[in-house]
């Protein structure tokens, strides 16, 4: 029995609709070249004659597309419900993305759902949230050749890349990039214009695994870049969720409900069985 | 010469004027037992004969106080500017604090003021968006004692502290703790009743230095605490700012200006010298 | 097809041979209680009518077990080569076991074999390696009650413990530990005598994922609870390393080789093709 | 009155003996150089008209220098014990560097001493055994130019360093850095032959405070570099060790001294008093 993902891609999709170089390059969306690229056989890597050596088999990938101006964004309860793994592209319409739409967001990545941010969605409401950090970078719309260097091959979500991969025509993104120090960084990138970037960090907040991934400005066709889509693809499997889900609150526990035996001993704010403030 | 550290105690001063009993222990408040606590000669520890043996000299440290009624929260930009490092207690009324002025603290934590949040302020606006995760906790409120152990007796937030210190009558407030790993652990609380927490704990967030101090409910007299105090006056001079202020941008570098020589290659959303959506 | 994982159980293996209380709790020693422990279904958890949802599928354990006192420690290359994860308990005789094996077993951590420390194994060389700290702690044999709280219980280790297990009777091992901030905290222990310990830790070092678990003293039946063995056998699966394994070197890159067109332009050091000195 | 800090610099001094450019480049040896840079008068920065606005007043730096060929290493007791930072460039000798004197520089790290590994100081026995990793790196001798961007330009091992700096003749150090996650990432560094680097890492072991810094190939003047010189007056500067010493050590509290009342309940290894097994 093979695992299954199931992963939904993101996309403000604002862009192809008013750009005609985005047009002619994702006619179809940004979202529709993304979630094709998930769902190429995944190269099998690190099998030898005996099988695959690790606890990780075989995973199945259902992938659904969601945009800006679907209702609810795309984004209903159940859908959330149902997802693993969310990938967001953001840029023109960060502010335009609702609040209450965000809060759900953030609490499916606390439960345990992934999150791959990509490129200008550093800048987007749930990252900038997520991370507690301005998220600043410096950036240069020159065209010019990026090399992205695996700082660790092993890594799951560098599997298949062999030291390092080019993107012929990028767009810089360049330090220093204001984040929080991650818990990973997977990808470091060298820029022809002489700077570099944290280009693949991870962090992990509440249960959520959270990979942002520089590559993907939208005048390029980044997304159609091989090394990319073998990128994108390792990072859903690596931000899966783990089957438990922990709905956190803030009970209080009632003082006969103490694991050693204990009387009230002072003054008290709340009653026995109310909620806190927040 | 002495350094000298600006330090504002923030408190939303609201049980104070409705609850008796918080009223009789902190009959002017509890922002100013903090800030009388602070200014109390630290006490000189780590010194020898050849005088103190690190790079830290003497503070001077200037305390003022601010609460959730003054004008602007008393968080103007002027206080700010001049403020080091900001203590915070917040409770009942964090629903209260103008998004504004959490946005104008936040990025002066960003540049550099440290921020230390006391007890209930794990649930205020400021503490989770810095976090990024809920937050949430486990509390009962039985007056049990609590037994503070610290982790690492050299760190600078525990000098003085030999191996533990206790607090008779305490909340207790229990893991599950609902926050990002922390940079370094400085104690974790021993409960009467069988619990435990992560009850000093550090982390950064640009370039301010943030620690959470559990020990705080306002229906006992715990900012009285000879141990506390200790513990408030380190954290304030652990927090305290590198003198570099670094205000964050997200410039776009001119082709012209790049490190190497670079040609424009490619089509581009944005004119030279525009700036980036956010 | 269900993935499956090798585990090696390494037992020093001398009170149980020496101590007649040991050796009457854990007669065929505690490699073999641990090895029967892992062997068990692994309750299946986070299942919904569904199925699973996570990437994570059914995994098939073979376990096998090895001592002091076998040749090589029972730890030869191809030993090692055929394990994805060694659990280790060592105490009285850290000192015996020889460099040349400690070796071994760090590079195959660095490659990605997951690596269990239980107990009195935060002493063992192999530890104290991965570390680099002093690893001490504080101790009492009282055979107290240990509670141990789940600090995530969401956490992949903590899966099928409800917020907390206590130990009956327990050594207690309390703070300050002398580690390295974990990359996660799983579980803090509770003790009846009034301490507390970071009772389980994880961390990465190479692509060894490491997991120190501080429950297992050799004059209790610890290995015989339920839930420390639902720890167990949550932590060699959470070890598991990805397929890949990267062997790590120090190669000089020839000039020729260059990413980028690239002239000799000063003396060197080395000839091209010259390995470095180490 | 001034704080102070004592550096020792240390350096193995062979090449500067057997290699005659590098003899005509560091004619007094490598550690000469470096200990006059750190003697040049700090920079004041991030000093407005109402003076330094952070806890930290000017500090007056001892400066001592140690090489492989002294007494010991010319790292004594005595030396190590008026040792608050300590700076160290090894390359071909890492081997004959005795072993006792690794485990008491490490000892005195634990303790609080700063430690600042150079260039080839990567594969230094103290180095790898404070990581816990290999360590490894890739590397190329051409003398391109690399170029140091500061990931945080308000760090304090960055301060008078505006973005980035430039080595005209620089060894390229590659990814992958077989490292720990650090802590912060001060620098990367992009090279002329198309890699990147993470040049400059803090972490903490114990209450010691490390950075590593990959410029110093020996072949090149690169200690006369102003700017690497900024960076060196910096970095001692970060790692100053707070005042509070903590000998760590591994206690056995006595069953009288629990913090709660507590009796005897099970049989035990170790009797009151003695000490645990290493």
């Amino acid at each position: 029995m093979s695992a299954r993902l199931r992963v939904t891609v993101w996309n403000e999709n604002v862009h192809e609709k008013k750009n005609p170089i985005v047009a002619k390059i994702y006619p179809k969306g940004m979202h529709r070249c993304i979630a094709d690229a998930l769902m190429i056989d995944q190269p099998v890597a690190g099998v030898d004659d005996a099988g695959p050596r690790s606890a990780t088999a075989p995973t199945t990938l259902e992938v659904r597309t969601a945009t800006l101006h679907d209702p609810e964004h795309g984004l209903t309860d159940k859908i959330l419900e149902e997802t693993d793994v969310l990938t967001w592209w953001g840029h023109v319409a960060h502010g335009e993305v609702a609040d209450a739409i965000i809060d759900r967001v953030i609490k499916r990545i606390w439960q345990g759902m992934g999150f791959i941010a990509l490129h200008s969605s550093h800048y987007s409401k749930i990252f900038k949230r997520l991370m507690g950090t301005s998220c600043s970078l410096t950036w240069r719309e020159a065209g010019e050749k990026e090399r992205l260097w695996a700082c660790n091959p092993a890594h799951p979500i560098a599997r298949g890349i062999n030291r390092y991969f080019e993107i012929e025509n990028s767009e810089m993104y360049g330090e220093p990039f204001a984040i929080p120090a991650p818990d990973e960084i997977v990808f470091i990138s060298w820029f022809e214009g002489g700077d570099v970037f944290r280009s693949g960090c991870t962090w992990k907040r509440g249960n959520g695994k959270i990979f942002y991934f520089s590559p993907g400005h939208e005048m390029y066709p980044i997304f159609f870049n091989p090394s990319v889509q073998i990128v994108l693809r390792n990072a859903v499997r690596w931000a899966a969720p783990d089957p438990e889900r922990w709905i956190d609150s803030c009970p209080q526990i009632p003082i006969s409900e103490a694991c050693e035996p204990l009387e009230q001993k002072g003054p008290r704010m709340h009653e026995e069985g109310e909620e806190g403030y927040r």
